[in-house]
């Protein structure tokens, strides 16, 4: 690892971490979908004319696990990122040969008052396609480790 | 098609879906993750043992998917399952040799005071393991279309 792995006490309010690219054609989507999300739109382009999304779309589920592959891979959170929740909303289709991209923001560090080893944090994720339209947005509650300090030696 | 598609006006508060069930093995945990969650604690066993979830999880993202899945083929919607937002969370880990279903329900209806010819839905949907313990809680608005009434012909 190049990057500093980073644990609760690291990280600040509006901090952020961007990702690399990843463009989706129309083979990833429909391979995604045949598994995950089997309808039309997202399977067929002649079909997907007529549906709401009036031509072939990705699955939103597919964006959210490209998007977290991409946050996996610029988020150097120590223990790695473990999700308890989020929110997520897709307010335009990603279309074949869109390209992707994340930017994450820390909005919250909560320490856990029951967990003194860990806290949770709000993590805001943008996900942008190449025209800088926004994909999704998501809202993600992590769990974050503390760093653990030695214990002192006690005499006994 | 066994099941009759349903409009927005079919549709009623309280009435529910239920879904197959899917097992999630440790095959198709790793192979998820290697797509699009590869953190060490959805890829390797011993390795998991160190981590927040002490063993083998499936990603969050690879739960969603799979829900997805068993969500398309029990809920007969007009137009597609066509989500705009949802919120997520996962009160525990999904382990290998779980077996999932899920049960949705319609939360709420709300028909468009915009756009006719559509309203959202909005539908909670709890996916449970073979324990009937809670993998996975979401509530989802989608975009439902309303019944198309042919116009009346008008004399010009």
């Amino acid at each position: 690892m190049t990057t500093p792995v980073l644990y609760l006490g690291d990280l600040t309010v509006g901090q952020t971490f961007e990702s690399r690219s990843h463009t989706l054609d129309a083979a990833q989507i429909k391979a995604f979908a045949a598994q995950f999300d089997p309808q039309f739109f997202h399977l067929d382009e002649e079909a997907a004319k007529d549906s709401l999304f009036a031509g072939l779309a990705a699955s939103g589920w597919h964006v959210a696990a490209v998007t977290m592959r991409l946050m996996v891979e610029c988020s150097p959170i120590a223990g790695g990122l473990i999700g308890a929740s989020a929110e997520i909303a897709w307010p335009r289709p990603t279309r074949p040969g869109d390209t992707l991209r994340v930017v994450c923001e820390v909005a919250e560090i909560t320490p856990s008052r029951s967990r003194p080893e860990r806290g949770m944090v709000l993590m805001r994720s943008t996900t942008f396609n190449q025209s800088n339209d926004i994909a999704q947005t998501m809202s993600s509650r992590m769990v974050v480790p503390r760093r653990t300090v030695p214990a002192p030696e006690t005499a006994t």
